[in-house]
C-alpha cells in the first residue's frame, strides 16, 4: 500500500488532527508534510485537491479535509 | 485498543468517506454508525461533540469532521 499524505500548517488543529491520523493509521503509513514550513510542496498538495489544512491524501487520491485549521490561501499568504 | 465509530448519515460525501475510512484504518478498528438511519443514536453523537456528518469519534475521544456531508441539525430535521 502506498503512503497517505497528511498536508498540515503547524495550527493547534493541525497538531492535534496528526496525532489522531498517526495513532489511527500508524506512522508507518503516513507521510507529514508542513506545508507552512516546506511552501515548495504547497503546489503539490493544490494539484492533489487540498483546500485546507489539516488535509488527508489517502493512497487511492482522495483527500479527505479533517476539522479546519487554514484555508491554502491563508498558508500561501 | 477501543474501536473508532464512524458517524455518517448515508450522504454521498458520507460513503466516500467510510470507504476512504475504512481502508486506511481498518473495518475492524471502527463501529458505522448511520444517524439517518439510526436516530436513537443521534444523542449519542452529539454529546461526543459531533457537529456535522461525516466524522469519526477516535478511541481516545476526538472527533475528526471529515469533508463535510450534512450539519448534525439537518440530519435530525
Amino acid at each position: 500500500m502506498n503512503k497517505s499524505i497528511f498536508y498540515h500548517a503547524g495550527c493547534p488543529v493541525c497538531i492535534s488532527a496528526e496525532h489522531d491520523i498517526i495513532n489511527l493509521v500508524g506512522s508507518e503509513n503516513v507521510e507529514i508534510v508542513n506545508i507552512g514550513e516546506n511552501q515548495s510542496r504547497i503546489q503539490e498538495a493544490e494539484s492533489a485537491g487540498v483546500e485546507s489544512v489539516p488535509a488527508l491524501l489517502t493512497p487511492n487520491g482522495n483527500i479527505l479535509h479533517i476539522n479546519f485549521g487554514a484555508s491554502l490561501i491563508d498558508v500561501k499568504s
